[in-house]
């Protein structure tokens, strides 16, 4: 299933047995595209994050199920074997609840054989553009109702767009439908330490669809909305619980804050398999602490004295009674 | 004045009629002491960050005049000349109230003569030590009335020690002096991106001072708060208006939002020559907003895609009633 969004198409893909994808870790400076051939390449993708965002975490987590059928099939495992790879794709990371979702239903296909978990995983992929493009249009309804047809100034978080999802995204995907409706005035795009998939992802997707755009620094996120420079605040969620409460990338909760206090919507935008009703509220959500060096360096530039330790977490969460909407590809839920 | 800090007292010094000063671009890697003869490498050095943070740029300011008239007598200028220069180093940056006002105060011993200003500028420079000794002492009294003996896990954001300041500094001067009555347990210090004086500054004068420290990213730092893994925040300010409203460096509010909301004490602790009067509220100060480059690349390191814009705002402004309190050497403020 094309998208007719050029290199954007490349994010993840299924080719002679393997998984194709776009090292992210790489942009915005290089284009990539990885091939991806053992159950190692791929938990090493998903941990160094080249491959990353929600929903892509959970179509890359489909295919890799095909993948380990695949490598299983070439190097004689037994199905504990092939169990055990598979665990190991579904705990590569722990917050986002999609990979986990995926890896276990396309697991659940593995009796029908080869053939029938690639096809599955394939529907994974085709569904989550699909989605996107649903949820994409659903939020650009839910904005224009909540402020105007503008044109809106929107501010985003971390990357949500192609590189995180497929197809249009989830936030980014919200901007572009509006961008489509002449309803967009410009995005602001935080920067999004320590990784920042603002700077180098969303910057350069933004650039490919010619969508203005401006970066500020995280600790600048919240001023600008304070001082209405931003109409509205939509981002993606790596996990939603039962009561509403929202994981997803450092420095959400803060934009929340600020957009409460200054009166500006507050919008997660973010498919139905982000939603996990199994987890009660927030506190329940594992929140990944990642290495040091992600917060004491600067894309390999040192920034702190040497040993200099750091509290990195990757997420965190943002209360219900914070988030003015929820936008899935079905419907728009108000904690 | 020695003030017993090993090479933190080489911050700012008067040395054969030219000021001498820590390159605090160059740290942590390096410690490089600059010989500033000239106007032109003074507002250079001020304009670059290498030497920054209010109190200092106060006291930068002032030895500045004595700096012009030596430059004024070897190159004989004119009053109107003198004047100019000395403009130029009170407007090399707009939202400190500090570097205008002492440049203002010593320019007014001008007619008494060369010696008479350095003489008040060195003054200056000594009343700075030992204001932030008091405010240190002030303001670790205020915390633990407000928390408890502790320890204290503190919370701060960008650098306000003996690189800042001078002596002890202000809000790491009260951290400076809860450890030495035990009452510490360990400092969170936000990253304080785009220019990093968190990481750069903060985590060095730290780990000279033997102080266990963690960096968080500033979009970690509301939620670390969320969480109760800080008791308190402690902040600088670089004008405080007369109705308590707060400029500081730019991430400072989001972490006021956060304190609030966690009902945990947000302290500021800045001298009194940091406050105001003639500046209304925080509507009316002007804030500086600096060069894209500093938010798409770090240390030369580009992290957008060439060309990409930002909204770099060096400060933003904490509103008065999320304050608990104004602390300066000689009393505490509730606004």
């Amino acid at each position: 299933m094309s998208n007719g969004n050029g290199v954007l198409d490349d994010v993840i893909g299924w080719q002679d047995g393997h998984i194709t994808a776009i090292d992210q870790t790489a942009l915005p400076h290089r284009l990539d595209v990885l091939h991806i051939t053992t159950v190692d390449q791929l938990v090493d993708a998903i941990v160094r994050l080249v491959v990353r965002g929600a929903p892509l975490l959970g179509v890359a987590g489909a295919l890799g199920v095909a993948l380990a059928v695949r490598q299983a099939e070439r190097e004689g495992w037994d199905s504990a074997r092939l169990d055990a790879e598979i665990k190991r794709i579904a705990d590569a990371r722990p917050t986002a609840v999609n990979l986990r979702r995926e890896v276990l239903a396309i697991a659940a296909v593995l009796p029908d054989g080869a053939e029938a978990v690639e096809a599955a995983a394939l529907e994974v992929r085709d569904t989550a553009i699909d989605v996107s493009r649903r949820l994409s249009e659903r939020g650009a309804d839910l904005l224009i109702e909540e402020c105007g047809a503008g044109p809106l100034k929107v501010h985003t978080h971390c990357n949500t767009g192609a590189l995180a999802c497929l197809g249009w995204g989830t936030a980014l995907g919200v901007i572009r439908a509006l961008r489509d409706r002449g309803a967009l005035a410009h995005v602001i795009a935080d920067e999004t330490r320590p990784l920042l998939q603002g700077s180098r992802l969303t910057a350069w997707e933004l650039g490919q669809l010619g969508i203005e755009h401006y970066l500020v620094a995280d600790g600048a996120g919240p001023f600008v909305i304070s001082q209405r420079l931003s109409d509205a605040v939509v981002v993606g969620a790596d996990r939603v619980a039962a009561n509403g409460d929202v994981a997803n990338k450092i420095g959400t909760y803060s934009l929340a804050l600020a957009a409460r206090r200054a009166g500006v919507p507050f919008v997660v935008s973010a498919p139905e398999s982000t939603i996990d009703e199994s987890t009660a509220s927030g506190a329940d959500i594992p929140l990944e602490l990642r290495a040091d060096e992600e917060v004491t360096s600067f894309q390999g530039v040192l920034a702190a004295p040497e040993g200099t330790r750091a509290l990195n977490y990757a997420f965190d969460v943002t209360p219900a009674d914070l988030v003015t909407a929820i936008v899935t590809e079905n419907r728009v839920i108000r904690p």
